[in-house]
């Protein structure tokens, strides 16, 4: 069933790419064995993360992206991550993009995922959501994130490249965020560029990314020098700037060796992410099955237990809980 | 060694303390051991979770708590987590609390611990830090997390009271976090509640906290009604209205079904994080042992396997890397 629904998403159903996005949204082994199927069907697209701290103007920059490629004759997804509560989610998004030139354009998709509190799973799902729109052909899929948390740094880990989004008075302490919003910047955007305050956070940004060098990391090394942008999204000022800069780093991850380093280095940190995710998975459901942590909450609840004595023996109770294959038994362990 | 520092440190020697601090930072077997030895002598202290978005004010009414606590004769330690890189990190928090009341002050202890890009590895620090804090004797024990992600959240959970601090005029998608975040608020506590717009986000907030009631969860069911209360840190007012509901919430959870069902439940989302980051740490090192991570990375990135196949060949090679207790050989695999 689903290699048919991707031959039929492939060939430009939208519906069954709409029934493929909710399978891989539900997250599980069918959303695995989803992306192992995609994955076979060989990649063309460019996947461009968009991420940032709330404020900065991603929806409007990644519509404004959108519409950009598609003057050029792209054909461009938008995967939108919204953290929001399923009741209140999702609209904002929808609706900036409705109004937009993209609507009614059949070279264009737009899907909106809302973030739910399940345990690590939102960047699994995501991934999958990736893959599929990857299979269906689009030229660009770009997947905005709101936020800057280590769940939307994990989601930016999965584009070949990945924009992060500030802009001007933000809040003093936007600084602090600095640190691990650098290291998965690929191109800096500086967005409402024509605002007070623009001049220093690009002063701020130059001189964080002077530091953020790796080690012995310059030009000259082929070592992809991390700009700084600026744009003013409602107006569309500088997006052309930057999708050339686009090109400029896909052909960098394609040719050079430094970006090659770069596409091994992320994949890694995507296995270890899905890894963990998968395990966390089989920890939960080894524990719905045991029905063993009511009563560890408890006796931690009222310190007769300490956590890590308490996680000892959820882990024992579990087994090999972690085994990753189908072929694994459950709960047959090692002791 | 851990045992006569324990000692020690509960003896009030504060080089003692630092030194069980720097071992929980650490993380690991150590750590964990530690924290298992600390529950054993018992808790008396409350822990207050302090958390929010950056610009909120956490850190001037963390310090304007403190200096409440100690004027009402409490001891308190403030253990802040502060996201910034480590070259520049800890200094503005530091500086804050110097220039404070509680400086040279006996029955006040402050700390500062830098967040690490590592994978999860910081919530496990935060809690052995606060069981050592525990053990020290100190009465009030706030934990200040800057930032509302995912791995604040978790921290937050390590709290018996969590304060979540907002503030009027943090950004339009301020909205957008709500959610997340009124899950561990047990207050709501708007800062700089003396700005514009402090009104408007009170009634947000009003509106939020409604919609987030669990189901059939009301006051007349002994159920914890979340206040939303104002504050402007920088002059103390409001503060005593909050530890007062500090004091209230605290006799709650300690004389109600409904507060002993809330302590059940975070002590099992403890636990879960706590698995979650062990599994995680050891998969890391198994991956480290045998070396495989680097070819499937470049497998993946090459398109040649979809990560989903990377993980189950991952986890198939570290066997039973999950092995929680010291007395499981790592390796030693069910297949």
């Amino acid at each position: 069933m689903i290699a048919a629904l991707l031959d039929a998403a492939a060939g430009g159903d939208r519906r069954a790419l709409a029934r493929l996005l909710t399978i891989a949204e539900a997250g599980g082994d069918a959303a695995d064995a989803l992306v192992a199927d995609a994955y076979r069907r060989g990649i063309t697209a460019h996947l461009v993360g968009i991420t940032g701290p709330p404020g900065a103007g991603k929806s409007t920059l990644t519509a404004a992206l959108a519409v950009e490629l598609r003057r050029n004759g792209a054909t461009v997804a938008i995967l939108a991550i919204d953290p929001s509560s399923p009741e209140t989610g999702g609209a904002l998004l929808g609706d900036r993009i409705r109004m937009s030139a993209l609507h009614g354009d059949a070279g264009a998709f737009v899907r909106s995922m809302a973030a739910r509190g399940a345990l690590g799973g939102l960047a699994a799902a995501a991934a999958a959501s990736l893959a599929i729109l990857v299979v269906a052909g689009f030229d660009f899929v770009l997947v905005e994130t709101v936020g800057a948390g280590q769940g939307e740094i994990d989601i930016a880990a999965e584009a070949d490249t990945t924009f992060v989004v500030l802009a001007p008075g933000l809040g003093d302490d936007i600084q602090a965020l600095k640190a691990g919003i650098l290291e998965v910047a690929d191109v800096l955007v500086v967005n409402k560029a024509d605002r007070d305050g623009a001049d220093r956070l690009i002063a701020d940004l130059t001189f964080a990314a002077s530091l953020a060098l790796p080690p012995g990391g310059n030009p000259s090394d082929g070592a992809w020098p991390v700009p700084i942008l600026q744009t003013t999204a409602t107006t569309g000022a500088g997006v052309s700037v930057l999708l050339d800069t686009l090109s400029r780093h896909r052909r960098w991850l394609g040719t050079t060796r430094a970006g090659a380093e770069q596409r091994h280095r992320r994949a890694g940190r995507r296995i270890l992410a899905l890894a963990t995710q998968r395990v966390t998975r089989r920890l939960t459901e080894a524990m719905e099955r045991t029905g063993i942590l009511a009563g560890l909450s408890e006796a931690v609840a009222n310190r007769a237990l300490s956590p890590p004595e308490a996680v000892e023996r959820l882990l024992e109770a579990a087994g090999d809980y972690a085994g990753a294959s189908p072929h694994t038994a459950l709960g047959a362990g090692a002791k």
